[in-house]
């Protein structure tokens, strides 16, 4: 028996049970969105600000995944969601059945909106399921607008580009329309939002987008 | 034969072809660096400052492992140093054999320094040896101060930690303390440089200190 035939194996049974999750989400009227990106990308302020912004009009619950400690879980319980954390104690992507097993420790009675904050990795969680509706890629400016050429699966497999912290653009090298014409070269249906976690700039636009997807039915 | 089975006899096969690698190095006097970070840390941007500053008084030579394109390698090819590009198509991590490869198609002749650039990825290079002396972990500011805790096993494995992109500090969310003190709790005897290969300070304290590690034999 190969290491292929393994990995086969393995990615078989993720996605059987990432079809489970999906029915899940479809059934409850939950739309799931997997956030993916580099270690320190932002994703968790990204999260912050979108759950500031969307409180009290869409009920939202987010899933933690790390390698380790729940810190990002403690960052985001503050605004009073609810949260659990995956801790994957050395594992680089979330599986769908590490999803599956915190689905069952979550309250999720009139959510709308569930986040899976994948493990900070840019290359191995593109290639797993976990039921979500779709995967949300988030870039930082500060590393460079070759990005999209140099990891292009998981550009590949996302339907949105999140280009963060573009407050930083005047002290970095990275070219906005490079990116995100490199980004669109190897995906040419990306959905594409500039946001600064920081400054606020651009959330209401992606908050908005997902107030129509979920007003839409998805 | 279960996964972990399979993962082991990998990791078995991986480590001996490394053994090789290294006593390769050990017989020329090479002394092998393997660079890790996140996509984005600024791994080739160090390698143009360092070439820059050392060429003259040590040779070079490089290896440049990357998901996808040759962008890297033509990057410090202006630099006149043999330079080799390892492409994993889709594999998250440079293993002992793609080095191997690499190195029989590299001139080493009075080679001093090897640098082996991995693919940008904070998980998984951590648990594959390549033959090097030491492995140095690169960390952008801009990443945040709780990377140490979060991805320990890099900082771990890792005997040398650069902190690059100090210029960017006043604009992020980044206490260098905080950074260094999480990264030394994860591993005290990390030796730290701090860095930025925009203004270039802190690279002649770096190249110092190479050149006093190939003085000495390694």
């Amino acid at each position: 028996m190969s290491v292929i035939t393994i990995e086969r194996k393995v990615l078989e049974k993720n996605d059987q049970i990432a079809g489970r999750n999906r029915r899940l989400f479809s059934d409850r009227g939950i739309f799931a969105l997997n956030l993916v990106s580099s270690p320190g990308a932002g994703k968790t302020s990204l999260l912050e600000r979108t759950i500031r912004e969307l409180q009290g009009s869409m009920k939202i619950a987010v899933i933690e995944g790390d390698v380790q400690t729940d810190l990002d879980a403690q960052r985001v319980a503050k605004y009073g969601v609810p949260v659990i954390q995956i801790v994957t104690l050395g594992g680089c992507h979330l599986e769908a059945g590490l999803v599956q097993d915190a689905l069952g420790n979550l309250d999720l009675t009139g959510v709308d909106l569930l986040f899976i904050e994948n493990v900070g990795n840019l290359v191995c969680p593109a290639n797993y399921d976990l039921g979500e509706a779709i995967k949300v890629v988030i870039l930082s400016t500060t590393e460079g607008d070759d990005k999209p050429l140099k990891y292009p699966a998981m550009f590949l497999n996302s339907s949105v580009l999140i280009v963060n912290k573009t407050d930083l653009v005047p002290y970095v090298n990275c070219d906005l329309n490079v990116l995100k014409g490199n980004a669109l070269r190897v995906n040419p249906s990306l959905k594409i939002f500039e946001t600064s976690c920081f400054t606020g700039a651009g959330i209401p636009e992606w908050c908005d987008w997902l107030r129509r997807k979920d007003a839409s039915g998805q």
